[in-house]
């Protein structure tokens, strides 16, 4: 089976990459990544065809689905922060991107299977509510109407035929390696890293705040199996909201502390930022993911584990007290 | 205050002009009316500015928007049926040409009020269900997609402050006058319209189907009504799902014999089309509309008012029994 990792250079998409050829030997030479930037290591690595480009630019990822990958991952998008910040990027990239890629899918008439990363952040408003699939989307941010507009295209492309999708509704991805980004939720892996790499870092919201959260080892394990999951098992809605912990910023902290020691609270510190809280505080952290329990997605146990599973798989030298 | 009606040469569109007229008489002259086609009465008419073209064109909107209209009703759409057996064009205009507007409102930053024509063929799947706003749209048309996605992209362009938008999701407009139309609920109007003009009719759904209707007489003035709401009544979401009463084409017959006569039902016969089918019985039929109630949108009695109605206002004469 072809497949296509659209924004496969990015963190979760490089880590699909890998785990999909573990676990599946006969993809080699048959996955093709598109990015902006591909790191060094995916790009040496010889089972994979790389690109690198935009793949919003119809020149870029034309020739790509004219090969007819029969698996699409489509992780690609302007983060929260910017696309609030530039909201043309965020239409053209997000939005239009995402049309264009259904518009030559259904162009080419193959109906590929698409894995699509869509985002909790669809979701916005009172924080007390429970939240399910039959809830309406009420995002309070440019990226989480953009997604939620996806959403619907992908459902109506799927039941005309043109496309097979599944639309992964992602919690927040917690601990992201590396340095921090224009996502909104971005803190959320600092507080964490940060410490760890024995650098100061801050959060903007009440240390009570609490987020919806899941590890990239799972959300990678759920965009594998995602892609296995047959076609009539999903029903006429392409949507799933992912199962995750809800966990407060102070939760995180404690548990980052249990897993290594004191001392390290004191490089985390408060500072509020009005910006990130008119967003952030909107999403909603409470889900009832039935539909996704059932179709076998998967959460991690606890923050403990989230940031133990951290600290091995990026080989971390936890500093002394 | 200038107005600009997109769709003004329809059925509501032009109602709604000449109903504006007559309840703003300072509007004489202000008012801009934008359809393909615009009736020879309205053509006629000396205070209104007709332009006969297609709204999602460019070169037509364009120029009409550089004006800066203050109040923009937009009404005009590739109906349901249409929309589904023609997807390009459906797209093209229901899609495309909203967000263009939107996007040229943007571009002149003068954030004008737009009370738009959304449907309540944005909600498809479980019948039972009791509809509020907090309902997911889940449509089963392209129709019902590209409305749903544009009463998202209306929230988001009124966030940011670049419009004030008010989308209306419109139940099933019935009686209407003239012809059969494309719209899959064609039928509903159809049933009474035809028998009272001597001519048979059929209808393609069970009799004991129901389903969400709303006056002519009714959508005008709420439409008038959403105009004239200040911007902060509205809140954050600016979706509103307008009353409406819950009927079955059953009751609409006995609602026509008692206004007329036991012989009329015999023009009226009962045809199975599976095409209309999987679409209108997706509707679901049962709304709780506090919301619209608070803010003072209203709703027709009962059928035999709404069928009184039609028959005063265009002055129809019931043929013998």
């Amino acid at each position: 089976m072809n497949v296509l990792i659209i924004g496969g250079g990015g963190f979760i998409g490089s880590r699909l990459a890998l785990k999909w050829l573990e676990q599946q030997p006969l993809s080699k030479g048959k996955i093709t990544l598109l990015d902006r930037f591909i790191p060094e290591h995916i790009m040496k690595n010889p089972e994979f065809k790389c690109v690198e480009g935009d793949f919003s630019d119809p020149s870029i990822i034309n020739p790509l689905l004219i090969t007819k990958p029969e698996l699409i991952f489509h992780l690609a998008a302007v983060v929260s922060g910017e696309a609030e910040k530039n909201f043309d990027l965020g239409m053209r990239v997000n939005l239009h991107g995402s049309l264009h890629l259904l518009e030559k899918c259904r162009e080419l008439a193959y109906c590929p299977k698409i894995v699509f990363a869509s985002s909790c952040g669809i979701f916005g408003g009172d924080v007390n509510q429970v939240l399910t699939e039959e809830t309406a989307p009420k995002p309070k941010s440019s990226y989480g109407t953009q997604k939620a507009i996806v959403d619907l295209l992908m459902n109506d492309f799927s039941r005309r035929g043109f496309v097979d999708a599944r639309c992964l509704r992602l919690p927040t991805i917690t601990v992201r390696p590396g340095k921090p980004n224009a996502a909104t939720s971005s803190f959320l892996s600092s507080i964490i890293r940060e410490p760890l790499n024995g650098r100061p870092t801050s959060y903007p919201v009440a240390p009570s705040s609490p987020f919806w959260i899941l590890s990239p080892k799972q959300v990678v394990r759920n965009f594998i199996h995602a892609a296995k999951l047959p076609n009539k098992t999903i029903g006429d809605d392409r949507t799933i909201n992912l199962p995750g912990i809800t966990v407060t910023v102070q939760e995180m902290i404690d548990s980052l502390e249990q897993v290594t020691h004191k001392g390290i609270t004191k490089l985390i510190s408060y500072q509020p930022d009005a910006f990130l809280q008119s967003i952030v505080l909107t999403w909603p952290p409470n889900f009832d993911t039935k539909k996704a329990d059932a179709l076998g997605f998967t959460a991690d146990k606890n923050t403990i584990e989230i940031i133990t599973n951290y600290i091995q798989e990026e080989n971390i030298q936890v500093p002394e007290k």
